[in-house]
C-alpha cells in the first residue's frame, strides 16, 4: 500500500522533503490517557506487549491523537533476551528484573541457541501486521530492537544500573565470552529485524541505551562491530542507530551502513553535523524537559533547534523518550511548531 | 610543614615531576577492610562523616595501606545542602534522601541564607585539621565540594536519579529561581572551600557528577558560570574540576582559572588533550572495571594509559570512584604500575 505520508522515509534517505518529519520516542505510552485506559484493563506491561491487538491499538494512538509523522511499534527491547531464554519481570516503579543472568561460561547454557524468531516473537510480528493494516498507509511504521551491547548489559546485570559494572567487568575479565554472547544476540537480532520488515515495518531503529558508558575503543569492539553486522544484513531500508551518550564515537557511527543517526539532547547539533558530515540523516534532539515549559518556551526552543539545521537531512524528535508526566497538549505544541516551520 | 611527597601538587601546577602521581576517587572507603572495621562501630555513614576522629582515620588509611600520593578528606558533597537547611538521610543500598526539596519560590524559604560555615561545617574542618596533623606531611590533603549544579540536582530532586528531570525542568520553567539557588550554593561553597584551605587542605576538587545531563549551552549558563566564580575566588591553589560526562564542554572547562581537569573513563585521553591543550593538568582516567581483571590486565591497561600521555601534566586516577567490591590488592597493582613507570 502506498504511504500517504512518507516524509520520514524521504528524510531518512536524504531525498527532497517539504517540511521536517517529527515523531517522539515513547510516543506510544504513559503520556496518553487513552493509553492508560488500555493499560488499566490488563494485568501489566507485559500483557500489553504480548497481546497484538492491544499493542497495535496503542501504537496507532499517537498517530490519531498527536499527529506524528511515524508510528513505532509498541514493544520492549527485552523481548529479545526473553526469546533467548532469559525471562524478565517488569516491576512497577523499578524496571526490569531477570531471575537468571549470564556472568560465566556455565551460565551461557541458560541461552537457547538457533531460536525461531517467527515462533518466539510471533506476538510482535503479529502486532506489526495488525498495525500496518489499521494504519492503512497513513504514516510509516518503525520497527526496533535493542543494540547487542545494551541487551548484553541487561543479560549480565539482570536489571537496570547506573554503571553496569558487572557488564563492563565481563569485557575485561572474559572478553571471549562477551563476544560470544554479543554474536548470539546479533544473530537473533538480525533474524528478528528481518522478520519485522517482512511483517511490514517500513523502517528500523536500534536503541543502544548504554553506549555512553564505554570508552571509544571498547564501544568500537563490543558495540559498533555488532551494529555494523546488523546494518549490513538489512540493507535498503531506512535504519536509525541511536547510541545514547556516544558523542565521541559519532565519526565511527557515521561510517555505518545506516541512513540515520539518533542524537540525545546533550549533543550539540552543530558538533554532531561536523562529525557526521552530510552522509547521514540526524534524528533528534530537543531536550525532553523543554516540554515542561510554557507553549512559548516550547515554540522558541523547537524553532531554535530547527534553525540549527544546515540541510534537509533531519528527522525531528526529542533527545530521549518523552517523560511520563508530560501533558499531551505540550507535545502537540512541539509537533505543530515543527509542522508549521518552513524549510 | 614541608611535604615529603608533593608530586601531586607539582603535577597540578605543571612543574617538573620524577614520576606521575596517583590516587583514587573513593580510596577512603568501602574497599578497605580497615574502613569497614571503623564503620561497623558506628550507627551509620553520617556518624562517620560527622565525627572528625573517625573521618581522619579513614582518610589516612589508603595512604598507609595503598601508598597513594594524595589523601582526600573523607566527607560527602551533601554536607553543603544540609548546612543550608536541607537535612538528608543516607539510606543503605539506596543512596541519599531529602525530606524537603526546592521546586518553588515558597520552598526557597527552606534555605538558610548567610550561614556560618565555620559553625555548621565545623566537623569537616576539624577532620581536616586532625588529618593534616596525623599525616605529618607525608602527602598532600585534598579538600572538596560538589559543584553548584550537582548540589542543586539533589536539592531539587531530593534523591538520586538517572535523568534528574525535575532539576532540568526547573532550568526551563523557573530559570531565575535556579540561578538564585545556584548563587546561594556558590556563596556557601566558596566560604566552605576557603575554610578548608585555612584548615589545611593543600588542594581542592569540585565534583560535578551530573554535568553530563546538560547540553553545552545549559551547562555553560547553569554549571560552568558558577564553577568559574568558585575557582576565581580561591586562586593560587591546585584546583581540580571534575565535570563527569561533559566531554563536549572540555574547551570551556579549559578556560577556567583552575589547574586540573578530571576526566571520566569514557573520555579519550587523546581527544581530551587536543581539546584542553597544554594549559591544564589532566586527571584520570582508567576504567574502574579494569581493577576486576588479572594483575597482568591491570598492568597492561595502566601502561597503555601512561603511554598515551604526551606531557608531564598528568595525575593518574580512575575515571570514576573505585567500585566497592574491588580487591585492595588489585588497587595496589594499579598504584605500583604507575609508580614504577619511567617518565
Amino acid at each position: 500500500m502506498k504511504l500517504q505520508n512518507d516524509l520520514f522515509l524521504r528524510a531518512a534517505r536524504g531525498e527532497q522533503i517539504e517540511r521536517y518529519p517529527v515523531w517522539l520516542m515513547r510516543q506510544a505510552g504513559r503520556i496518553l490517557p487513552e493509553y492508560r485506559a488500555v493499560r488499566a484493563k490488563l494485568s501489566g506491561f507485559k500483557e500489553l506487549v504480548e497481546t497484538p491487538e492491544f499493542a497495535a491499538e496503542v501504537t496507532i494512538q499517537p498517530v490519531d491523537l498527536l499527529g506524528v509523522d511515524a508510528a513505532i511499534i509498541f514493544s520492549d527491547i527485552l523481548v529479545v533476551p526473553e526469546a533467548m531464554g532469559l525471562t524478565y519481570q517488569m516491576i512497577e516503579q523499578k524496571g526490569p528484573w531477570f531471575e537468571r543472568t549470564i556472568r560465566s561460561r556455565e551460565q551461557m547454557n541458560f541461552i537457547d541457541r538457533n531460536i525461531d524468531v517467527q515462533d518466539r516473537l510471533s506476538y510482535v510480528l503479529e502486532a506489526i501486521r495488525l498495525t500496518k493494516k489499521e494504519l492503512a498507509g497513513r504514516v510509516p511504521l518503525i520497527g526496533f530492537a535493542g543494540a547487542p551491547w545494551t541487551i548484553l548489559c541487561y543479560m549480565v546485570e539482570g536489571k537496570g544500573s547506573k554503571t553496569f559494572s558487572e557488564s563492563r567487568k565481563l569485557l575485561y575479565t572474559q572478553p571471549e565470552l562477551a563476544h560470544e554472547l554479543l554474536q548470539e544476540i546479533t544473530n537473533v537480532t538480525i533474524a528478528y529485524l528481518k522478520a519485522q520488515v517482512e511483517a511490514g515495518a517500513d523502517a528500523l531503529q536500534l536503541f543502544d541505551s548504554w553506549a555512553g558508558i564505554l570508552g571509544d575503543e571498547q564501544y568500537e569492539a563490543f558495540g559498533i562491530h555488532y551494529i555494523r553486522q546488523i546494518a549490513e544484513a538489512i540493507p535498503g531500508i531506512p535504519f536509525t542507530v541511536f547510541s545514547k551518550g556516544a558523542i565521541t564515537s559519532l565519526p565511527k557511527l557515521a561510517s555505518l551502513p545506516c541512513t540515520t543517526i539518533g542524537l540525545d539532547w546533550n549533543m550539540s547539533m552543530d558538533v554532531a553535523r561536523t562529525l557526521v558530515k552530510e552522509s547521514k540523516t540526524l534524528q533528534g534532539n530537543l531536550d525532553p524537559c523543554v516540554l515542561y515549559g510554557s507553549d512559548e518556551l516550547i515554540e522558541n526552543e523547537t524553532r531554535k533547534l530547527l534553525k540549527s539545521f544546515k540541510s534537509q537531512r533531519h528527522i525531528v524528535n526529542l533527545g530521549h523518550g518523552v517523560y511520563p508526566d508530560i501533558d499531551p497538549e505540550k507535545v502537540k505544541v512541539f509537533i505543530n511548531t515543527v509542522k508549521s516551520y518552513e524549510i
